[in-house]
């Protein structure tokens, strides 16, 4: 299975981010390529319109243009070419902070693609996020070296029906959990993983630190 | 119309903050006392369960202590209080960066309570964030005297329909927006100021700077 691994500009706490050093290939969506660098990887591809940032001077790495006037973002336009050469689980690193349009876009791009591959987060330094149709889950508190203290479980859908979680601070038991709601905040889990079920609706898991 | 602003615990880029003297209150969550401080005000009330912060050592406010373990967060409960004392346009200053289950609660937050009021804001140094149901809207580039340079236009909903966008560099006319897209990140307004219109569905406003 190929793995992929997007840097984007703006990434909040890099200089936290380890253990990604396993993926098959690395692009870099538009100035990505210099916090790609700032945790030692390479990119073999660059990807973007460079509106805010310019290209790189030496790179072995190919690079691909896009018009800076479009109806999609560079991000997302990275994520596109993973899925064309055949990535199936990938991880953006970035695009969770700051900007809140771009948050929102990210969240729509994790929503968009999510279901056509085996695995798709957004990771920074705080966070490690991802969507999750109905079914059964188990869920670690250490991915990619990082062990997070946080787990929240948010609704994308209007209402999250029969959602059970186990083995947190905060259990569920067969609830309704609406979008429109705090309460998934903030949750821990506190066995060796969290098991998590629902029947209905999309959720959104922030495995997050302080 | 009474006038309050919530300063929250964590809150990015706080020092570029201004324009916020003439509220009729100020409510602090939990640590965010600390952060009114550092922007100039003074918190009239600190609610909070104090579970990532001390009670203030010196302090005029009327203190309510929430308990640690409970359904909501501590910012719910600020804006909860601020409703039921009088409040009808409230700011809450924070809350859209770092933990992404804190940013998910929040959106939930924004959509539970911005129909009780006539305004409802989440604000931090890079963004100035609120809701819009069905009907006609004027958008203005500077809000309490900041510029903001990008115009984010988001469905909350499923789909919001009819959308159409004016005085901006990305018009629209009539137009289906889904909620699964980046296609509204990163508009700008381009003239004195911006004209919105929809007839179905819910809107989350981005004004934001790089």
């Amino acid at each position: 299975m190929k793995k992929t691994i997007i840097v984007t500009a703006y990434i909040d706490r890099l200089s936290t981010i380890k253990g990604l050093h396993n993926f098959d290939s690395c692009i870099a969506a538009d100035g990505g390529y210099l916090n790609a660098n700032k945790i030692g990887l390479a990119p073999d591809v660059i990807i973007g319109d460079f509106d805010s940032s310019q290209l790189p001077k030496k790179s072995n790495a190919e690079i691909l243009a896009l018009p800076m006037e479009k109806d999609f973002t560079d991000t997302e336009a990275a994520l596109d070419l993973a899925i064309k050469r055949g990535s199936e689980h990938v991880v953006i690193i970035g695009g969770l902070g700051r900007r809140f349009d771009h948050t929102l876009a990210n969240l729509g791009i994790l929503a968009k693609y999510y279901k056509k591959l085996s695995h798709l987060a957004f990771m920074d330094g705080y966070n490690y996020v991802y969507m999750l149709s109905p079914g059964s889950y188990r869920l670690q508190k250490k991915i990619y070296g990082t062990e997070y203290k946080y787990l929240g479980v948010s609704s994308y859908s209007d209402y999250c029906e029969n959602l059970s979680i186990k083995g947190c601070k905060y259990p569920l038991e067969d609830y309704t959990l609406p979008k429109v709601t705090s309460l998934g905040a903030s949750n821990e889990i506190i066995s060796y993983n969290a098991e998590i079920s629902f029947s209905k609706g999309e959720i959104i898991i922030t495995h997050s630190n302080d």
